[in-house]
């Protein structure tokens, strides 16, 4: 029987594009990701979802279900629906009411589920969005552990390959039936208006981003890292692919990092990705942090290897082992090296792409001193370079500060961070760590990193050496691409764009002489030479076939900090139009000097993208001194910052008292429980702590430093 | 009995550096592996090796065995020994003498074996360079699977508390017994001079390369590397640890790489570590090759994976699933992907640094043409940035050409290679390879990576991709090192040496006053300074309580290619001179515009490494067309070039015949036969083939084209 829909489909000359088996899904998330693993899954697809409704009826009377065929993201309110079909009070459906008609569970509900016995017997509405798309959807293959893909014009002509005399499919525009109040607007019985074979139209539909930001935000972010083509999703979990968009923004950062921390005297090197057993375990505290992570290596080939091997989580454990080797005299120190790798922290969580994922591209730099001043000194020479790269180059502002006992580094003496924060979830995020590990790793027990003390009168002294280590991920490109990004998808500050600049040519029509065309398409790409030469990584985009309207929406999605229009117009002003991505804001500005020009506007831009996130930021930093304030600070997606007591204890139940009160009052707001995010440096931004009268908003203990609790990533 | 030493030891207040366990070894070349591998293992230690002879006596004579305590790279020629000792024909003792007075094996054998039941009846000979060595030398723990760590002078104070009145240690000087061919030269009673505790000195002896590279070629290899800080040995086996003075040559050919790429429209991108089985095991042929060596990942903390997941040994099957995704129009074409990375081939042959390790770094390209003409161009273009690397950066001369069918990559249409060679060991090496993989991994069966094409009249027809991947690894570092080194230690090229000049102050004596000490110092601080303001990498080493002789030989063993010395004459005379690490040149340079001199001097070190390097090449290139001329060449440590008929069982036939022939003439020489190592581009540079007439020497049949036959790495 499941697969009755494929003879029905082939009836109808339908193929689906693939056919994917996959772990059942109790989700749209886990569906979308079980399918993003799979190679044959098509780009850009969206889910397909079915709900069920049952308008209240006389108990004695037999249902009339309504069966809602809908993109994922269509937002489908049932009171709306219930005026427009003029039945009372939708609710969604029972499971016992699906089984009853469909014999399915809701994880495995599908248009496909819809067939000749069941059709007659319910209402179908279908989402007019996808009746007339050529964009593939994911539909269940009466599976939730198996999907096919079909275009919107293949679920339309299916579903309403079972129409009756009787029985009609109810075709609704969700979107105007949401403005209209649900008044009105006409149910169209059957689907007549064909989408004109547009490739440009089409194209630009499937490329819309399609989430609004404030709507769904999870499925934003993926959808725009998809259509900016920052990355692809691999068929390992966890596992991402960096594309050349993305990975060229750690390349500038790579270049821009190298250069200030080899000024500081730091050498990069390379030590191997694996690690015996042994010597991971050596440091108790610190791999007790990472042991439920560890990938392992057991088998090379066919043979079974006589002791496992570790991928590195961190390469505290690879590397001191030998800088107890090499570190014999006080004339070995400082020894500062730094090394670009991937390392593997095989997380059961949910990963999130670039924020949370099981492979990693980051740095890390593991120092040793003679002294703890100078250790002290570069935790913060480092922790202002994340600041800069986060500030400077992702214009990202950063609060930094120091991690509370119970967020340090395990195993370290103190950790320093940059904080970063998500306005529209609300969450804060680290972004990226300076740990002052101390002598906790240079301890004889440990790894024994030992010189003889040169300042020491008697000659005899001995001291272990102060030790940090620092770490800077490709996360920094997850936490741009949240902050600056917008409905229309990325925004890329120009610093880190690999194109800053990419000029369109507009205005050519059918009408246009080859001559014309021809001359303002050389001008496009005389600019762009212009600005190359300018040191501007600028792009002409000279398409055949493509209208300007697809080419400024492939741009924008893909986050381009300015494009320049050149139609003939401009041509006989000798100007071109310049529209800034992050506001829109169009400017004509002369071709002559148009490299300084430009120059200038990238840094505007640069500068007033910073600003305004700064200024965000600063908003939702809310002073709290009242316990009652927090939660609703919280909900507010706010980051309360309390005068804090600083003990361990007191962070622990801050933690729950702000998980339990907050509730599931939105089920979109994770209603977890706020952490500290840091200890602000900079304490002179709140109203003074007074000593033995200040008194910490979660337990009435003396307060000592202002400190930002929130909700985190 | 086995730790009886140890209280032997103690009771001279000896304590071992370290005290080591590993597998058992048989050969010192495996010791000296098991101990790299161990991080408690001193860094520059030396194995030392004890030999026991028997002379000539009398058949009812009792024997009185020689046991020589050397440093493993002694030479401890019998003869001069014998003549020295006035002994007959000294014969190395049989394991059954070994048993009879040591109980031991000769694997196990140990100058501690030697106790005072034993000392009175053998002669013992000590290696006078031993004696006052404060440097750290491994013995063995009475066990081939046991190592501690002593000085030389320990060693000796240990054999001559077993001294008495009648027996004495016998210690000889092994080089003037050389010189001498074994006449006179006296033989030092027992231990009387002392060293002076002169650490430089120490260190000088202590750093010194210590073994020829034309005497043990793999320890002269393995000394270099070490000495020269380039890296050390880590506890996993087959993986090392890249300092940075090794990694910073890497990062020098990353940066001309990556723009040269970058020029030709390729992207960096990065793809994930871990690979499913059942995509990995997609191209048959192309994973034969390398299923043996794959490491897999079975485990994730406590958890079992549900199926395995192997680490890339290369990344075709990772990323072509995604090329098929991507690449769906002719538009999308060509794709142009590079990432560099570490892969991992978990080798069960011996590793060698650089040359043959378990995770190397590397770059890997891999590209999708419409065409094959436009795939074609790209292998070649690829090929030639791999040459220019070798010849422009490294200054190893490489010849370009394709390789057979039988050693071009498994999967794959055809494979171009820069082929190096080592002159010392007589044997070419693969430089890096540039792959036309044509369609075969496009094909429907495999990853199905087709697009309309848009030449075809008919508009139905359809194309397979033409695919190209290319690689070059860290092995480049290994073989610059092989090539340029000598007996002095590494020979880095300008062009890659992150030190190119180093400028050590010279003729200060204890008599020199502190103003004329600053004086000089500052000048030669002050021409660093120059040389850095004028793009050139410079520093100057003004340590403290060095001699200039342990300066010069602390760059010559790293190095450096240009030293410059200021002394009080120099300074009168506003000089300095120079001195070549490559040639040992010395010639006085005028301070004034010195840094246009140096990067004159530079770029002319550059050149005549490269030509000096080049002429050897050259003239290691046989032209041989007589079977019986082949294994004599290759015995010369020639490249047999022969005209030949490239059917691959004529290959295979070539390997085998000149492997039996060449036998065990000479221990150190590889009796490994022949194999192809590339057929050059450049066929005008041989007697010209005549078509039909010119037969292959091996086999008789026609000759097609000159091709390179040598033994290999």
């Amino acid at each position: 029987m499941s697969d009755s829909f494929l003879q029905a489909l082939e009836a109808l000359s339908i193929k689906p594009t693939a056919h994917v088996n996959h772990a059942a899904t109790a989700s749209p998330q886990e569906w979308r990701d079980a399918l993003a693993q799979d190679a044959s899954t098509p780009a850009g697809f969206e889910p397909i979802k079915v709900l069920v409704f049952k308008p209240k009826t006389a108990k004695t009377a037999t249902p009339v279900p309504v069966v809602v065929i809908a993109r994922d993201q269509t937002e489908t309110s049932s009171s709306a629906l219930g005026k427009k079909l003029n039945l009372k009070e939708l609710r969604l459906a029972s499971e016992d009411l699906l089984s009853e008609f469909f014999a399915l569970d809701k994880n495995s509900l599908s248009p496909l589920a819809i067939n000749q016995s069941i059709f007659p017997k319910i209402v179908t509405v279908l989402d007019s969005s996808i009746e007339s798309s050529n964009a593939p959807f994911a539909v269940h293959a009466l599976s939730s552990s198996a999907t096919v893909f079909l275009t919107g014009k293949e679920i339309a002509s299916y579903i309403t390959s079972l129409e009756n005399e009787e029985t009609k499919v109810q075709v609704i525009d969700f979107e105007s039936l949401k403005s209209d109040g649900g008044v009105a607007a006409g149910v169209t019985a059957k689907p007549t208006v064909k989408e004109k074979d547009d490739a440009k139209i089409e194209g630009a539909v499937q490329i819309a981003i399609g989430v609004r930001k404030d709507g769904d935000f999870s499925a934003w972010y993926q959808n725009v890292l998809l259509k900016a083509d920052m990355l692809e999703y691999y068929n390992v979990s966890g596992c991402y692919i960096l594309k050349p968009w993305s990975y060229s923004i750690w390349e500038e950062i790579q270049e821009w990092f190298n250069k200030r921390i080899k000024a500081l005297g730091v050498q990069n090197s390379y030590f191997p990705m694996f690690v015996s057993s042994k010597v991971l375990e050596r440091e108790k505290d610190h791999i007790e942090g990472f042991s439920p992570e560890v990938a392992w290596v057991t088998r090379a080939g066919n043979s079974e290897l006589e002791e496992p091997i570790a991928i590195r989580p961190t390469s505290e454990t690879v590397m001191y082992p030998y800088y107890a080797k090499w570190i014999k005299s006080h004339r070995d120190l400082p020894l500062k090296l730094n090394q670009w790798n991937s390392v593997v922290r095989w997380e059961f969580k949910h990963p999130q792409p670039f924020l949370r994922t099981r492979e990693f591209l980051w740095q890390e730099g593991h120092t040793a001193f003679l002294t703890k001043a100078e250790s002290d000194k570069e935790v913060m020479d480092i922790l202002d370079l994340y600041r800069r790269v986060y500030e400077e180059l992702l214009a990202v502002p950063v609060i930094p500060g120091v991690k509370s006992e119970k967020e340090k580094f395990a195993g370290g003496l103190y950790t320093t961070t940059v904080e970063g924060f998500v306005p529209t979830t609300g969450r804060g995020i680290q972004g990226g760590t300076s740990h002052s590990l101390g002598q906790n790793f240079s301890r004889p027990e440990m790894f024994n990193i030992v010189v003889e003390d040169p300042n020491d009168p008697t000659g005899q002294g001995k001291t272990y050496v102060w030790q940090n280590s620092w770490g800077l991920s490709t996360r920094t490109i997850g936490v741009m691409t949240m902050i600056h990004g917008d409905d229309q998808g990325l925004v890329l500050p120009p610093r880190v764009a690999s194109i800053q600049v990419v000029v369109v040519p507009c205005g050519i029509t059918a009408k246009t002489s080859d001559a014309d065309r021809a001359k303002i398409n050389g001008a496009c790409e005389e600019l762009a030479q212009t600005l190359i030469k300018a040191d501007i990584r600028a792009k002409a985009d000279l398409r055949d076939g493509y209208t300007p309207g697809y080419k400024f929406n492939d741009w924008e999605q893909k986050g381009v900090p300015l494009r320049l229009e050149i139609g003939p117009n401009d041509l006989a002003k000798q100007q071109t139009v310049a529209v800034r991505r992050h506001s829109g804001a169009k400017t004509p500005v002369p071709l002559a000097d148009i490299g300084s020009t430009v120059s200038g506007l990238l840094e505007t831009v640069q500068k007033d993208m910073y600003t305004k996130a700064k200024k965000e930021y600063d908003s939702r930093l809310i002073e709290v001194t009242r316990w009652e304030d927090v939660v609703p600070t919280l909900n507010n997606k706010c980051v309360a910052v309390i005068p804090w007591c600083e003990v361990e204890a007191c962070e622990d139940d801050i933690k729950e008292r702000s998980a339990q009160v907050s509730g599931p009052t939105d089920e979109r707001a994770p209603s977890a429980g706020a952490k500290s995010l840091c200890i602000p440096f900079d304490q002179a931004r709140w109203t003074p702590i007074v000593p033995g009268q200040t008194k910490c908003p979660a337990c009435g203990q003396d307060a000592k430093r202002w400190t930002m609790f929130g909700r985190s990533y």
